[in-house]
């Protein structure tokens, strides 16, 4: 099960270079240092060392944590982002390069996540930046509460805490405090957060074979950043489980890692390690705000959900929660122009959820029981009776459709349609019938609430569609002329949403020439019950030269062009069908 | 090789529902609609129907694309999202809701992919809305360039592209248009991109089996979002040869999908696909641009780079090229408040690199060759003897100090130590020996060249610090007081950076106590040379006491306490050594 891991990379030994030209290609308020490959140093394109008149916050260590720390350079955050090598701390002279590039009079911060290789390096390249006069402050980040209180130092890991760290102390410097200022705000900030991970797999390093350390159905918990084992390897659980136990860890008063206590407030960061998706981390979210309020009784001011400090492509989350009050607030809050900083979370919350509204402006009458008139006019009853024609038509031809559908798409299109024509039959005693355009609107919920299936939605658009359409244009009677339009903007909608035109062998190849033929006829002067039955046999032939044709939209795509030519498209001749139906009983009802 | 996918959730069934409720936890700026688990719309919480003078614009579609769609609702950009089932279609209710919810009197735009479900459910739901006096306008969406020009309209699905065109109708609603106008703005935006994506992985559904479709070493060229096949299956390639194939297929003039031309302005956004990390979606971007530049003659005004309209967990990305022209950029740069918009990427490029700083103030001094006085003076001369003689003293103790380091450490301890006395020797014929300040900064920079390893840096912060603290307390000699406080300085370098202090069984156990008796010593008016050979017996002591502590930093810290109870720590006798060495040869040269 050792495979090489799968990365859309080039040399592996270039991905952290390719990583910062990428990064400032997007970013253009970042510059890199001119240094590669030794020298890997992003900084905010607006700042030099020259003219800076604020205290510059620098930060960084090994790579694979994107878009930490680099994403994180912009005013109001960090100045700039040391990058070593895939989790390898940066050299010194890569470190003592950055803190050259942008450190004024007022000095530089360095904010250091608490692993040897980093405190070392960023520790030399401070000691040697003050022997060359600048003033330089470091503050070290450990806000791991995975291990048990530490006997040593090597305990407490700096993780996605250090984020908070970096946003307060950017913040700080921006409003344009001193060094001294600066660092004891970041180191304040470093003693009141504390950070646990979990982790679905194991991350891959770009250029090595993956381990397979983790098994199917196991998680670890008190994960490390750079692929070191976590503290316990379980079976995978809920994730209502999982973040009860790691908000436990945290807040534990026995190893008393953060002093938060209850009826504090807090900020909650949920940090996703690179492979995990956006969903889940904001499922994750959802999980732990109630839980920080029910359980342990604290106010959550905030909620930071992102992947901010990752490990690669690992999956899973660390969660950080860090004690809040006003003047850390005001520090997260304030405006910073880092790319990677969660700008929208700022802020106090409304009401999560409003009530959904009922409909609008004619939802009034749309809502009222529609019921059938006691007296019908003369419309309402050609009206009734093409409906029924038309209805039980498609009944009639259930079989039919059925066996042809059979042959080019599921076998269920008379199942469907008659499923249709018969919940018409049944609600038509509820029709407007006196108002043609709110009848068809009727027919349209019929058949929405009954058909299903794309055919139910097509129809459904194309009875509302004519409904709208009479709605606007038509107030007592609907003219013939009237009619012929409503077709026409039925089949518009059908053809936009449904995709498909004249053709395409669908129903639109019998509704299309009946709507030409119609427009056509009325305009030449033809009495209407003859355009009408004209149009329909029109109607007929479009369906039945779909025979003839390939599909180009729907289900029947993917059938050989053999099989297609031995019957018509069903949709094509149900349409037809009923259209047929309605003119011929029309033209009796006009004959009797 | 089924294996049930590992995530983090709880029920399947319930993630869009706990996504949107985590989702509108972190951004105060959106709220959803209480209709769960039917309705699932977010939409902005500073918008009502009732009130909203601009026109809403509304997109959605199936979950699983996260940000997509709901990440993008915020003032400047989408004003509601609906939200399906996983790659299930939103219900017609469920969009009417949205629609109700965010429309005022200038009206609607919905902009939606080019699926068939998202078509017909959208187009019923505008449909519907219409005939309660709403002005709804549709936009559909396809940019997909992956496979040859469509027979129908199944070919081009909507992808990563439809955010650009969510951008761009969304800025056009908040600068005041008309909704013909603001629809007019977003189809053209629709039809000027071009999408293609790549694939490491098959995304894994909550709740189902992981597909084995890829196998390992392989790669899928043109998938879709929605965990359909990919329009090829080959072997994976450099990240360099998959840009350019796929530049090549979105800009081909044979199938031209996109009216983009040599000469023209661009802008790009790099898509992950949801387990795709930062890194390589960076070095995806940064590989475009040059090739968009070089090999196609485009000029690029923007880089968009991240995972906006990703598959769920599905490894690869998706490349978008936009026409660029001034108009367009003014809708992609104008503010936005949705959250996962990357406002950082607008305006123009300074430079991206700038060259690597020299050193500061004291750069032109440090950079000059020390040099030995013709003549030294007495400090220099003691100067000398003392680093001769603890060099010295460490070369002869190399073999018992690799002994005792095998027993406890890796066995180097003597060689690297030793590898840093010879340097020093060698080094000394140049060190400035009349200025002890820079005399120390130069065995730090000795060591720093030669020694390598933790305790290469920890030396060389040691006497870097020493040097620092001189150059600012002292001007010609040195005093003895002088020395006893840069021990101490150096002593506080090396335990903040190293991150031990006293009883870590590190060379700061002799180095603490000897600090501690020269200063007692120094108080109580010893002569210095007293209190130096006092100060160095005090180090031996506290050396050989590390035989009965337990290791707290370092290698040791993994070895157990009946081994280390056998030796002292070599860092310690390491330390104590030179140290009563040089004590032992100053008390000498004095008495001569």
């Amino acid at each position: 099960m050792a495979f090489p891991t799968k990365k859309l990379i080039d040399d592996p030994n270039d991905v952290v270079t390719e990583f910062i030209e990428g990064l400032v290609e997007t970013y253009p308020g970042l510059q890199y240092l001119d240094g590669f490959p030794q020298v890997k140093v992003v900084l905010r394109a607006d700042v030099s060392a020259a003219t800076y008149d604020k205290v510059a916050v620098i930060s960084g260590g090994g790579s694979g944590h994107e878009p930490a720390h680099s994403g994180f350079v912009g005013e109001g955050m960090l100045t700039a982002a040391i990058c070593g090598d895939i989790f390898s701390s940066p050299p010194v002279d890569s470190i003592l390069a950055g803190i050259r590039a942008v450190t004024g009079p007022k000095g530089c911060l360095l904010i250091v996540k608490n692993y040897t290789g980093d405190r070392l390096n960023f520790g030399l390249a401070a000691e040697l930046a003050k022997s060359e006069g600048y003033k330089v402050e470091t503050v070290i980040v450990g806000d791991d509460c995975a291990l048990p209180p530490p006997r040593g130092i090597a305990g407490r890991r700096g993780l996605a805490g250090t984020i908070l760290v970096h946003k307060v102390a950017g913040a700080a410097a921006a409003a344009g405090l001193s060094l001294n200022d600066v660092a004891a705000e970041a180191k304040h900030a470093s003693e009141i957060v504390g950070t646990m991970g979990v982790a679905l797999s194991v991350c891959t390093i770009p250029g090595q074979v993956a381990s397979d350390r983790l098994g199917p159905g196991k998680m670890e918990l008190g994960l490390g950043i750079h692929g070191e084992p976590g503290a316990a390897v379980v079976d995978i659980q809920p994730v209502n489980v999982v973040v009860s136990h790691v908000l436990q860890q945290i807040l534990s008063t026995e190893t008393n890692f953060v002093p938060i206590t209850r009826g504090e407030r807090v900020v909650l960061m949920v940090n996703g390690l690179g492979g995990s998706p956006t969903m889940e981390l904001m499922i994750t979210a959802g999980k732990a705000v109630p839980k920080l309020q029910l359980e342990h009784g604290l106010a959550v001011d905030r909620v930071y959900t992102g992947s901010f400090m990752t490990s690669l492509d690992m999956a899973g989350f660390s969660i950080s929660i860090m004690k809040a009050d006003p003047a850390i607030l005001q520090r997260l809050d304030a405006p910073t122009k880092a790319p990677y900083w969660p700008v929208a979370a700022d802020g106090n919350h409304p009401p999560a959820k409003i009530p959904v509204p009922i409909s609008g402006s004619r939802s009034a009458k749309t809502d009222e029981p529609q019921s059938k008139p006691q007296q019908l006019n003369e419309q309402g009853q050609i009206l009734e009776i093409a409906i029924e024609a038309a209805a039980n038509a498609i009944i009639n031809l259930k079989d039919n459709l059925n066996e042809w559908d059979g042959k080019v798409g599921d076998g269920d299109c008379g199942s469907t349609m008659s499923r249709g024509a018969k919940a018409i039959l049944e609600d038509i005693k509820n029709y407007p019938l006196n108002d043609a355009a709110d009848t068809l609107g009727e027919i349209g919920s019929s058949i929405g609430r009954s058909m299903g299936g794309t055919s139910g939605i097509i129809y459904t658009i194309f009875f509302k569609a004519a409904h709208s359409h009479l709605k606007a244009s038509s107030h007592s009677g609907v003219t013939s002329k009237q009619w012929a339009e409503a077709l026409k903007a039925s089949i518009a909608a059908v053809s936009k949403y449904g995709g498909a035109s004249a053709g395409y062998r669908t129903l639109l190849d019998a509704l299309i020439p009946a709507s030409l033929v119609l427009e056509e006829k009325l305009n030449s002067g033809d009495d209407p019950c003859t355009a009408f039955i004209l149009s329909s046999e029109a109607a007929l032939a479009g369906a039945q030269s779909t025979v003839d044709m390939q599909a180009q939209a729907g289900r029947s795509t993917y059938i050989s062009g053999e099989i297609l030519s031995t019957v018509p498209d069903p949709g094509a001749m149900a349409a037809a069908t009923w259209f047929r139906a309605a003119a011929l009983a029309v033209e009796a009802k006009h004959e009797s």
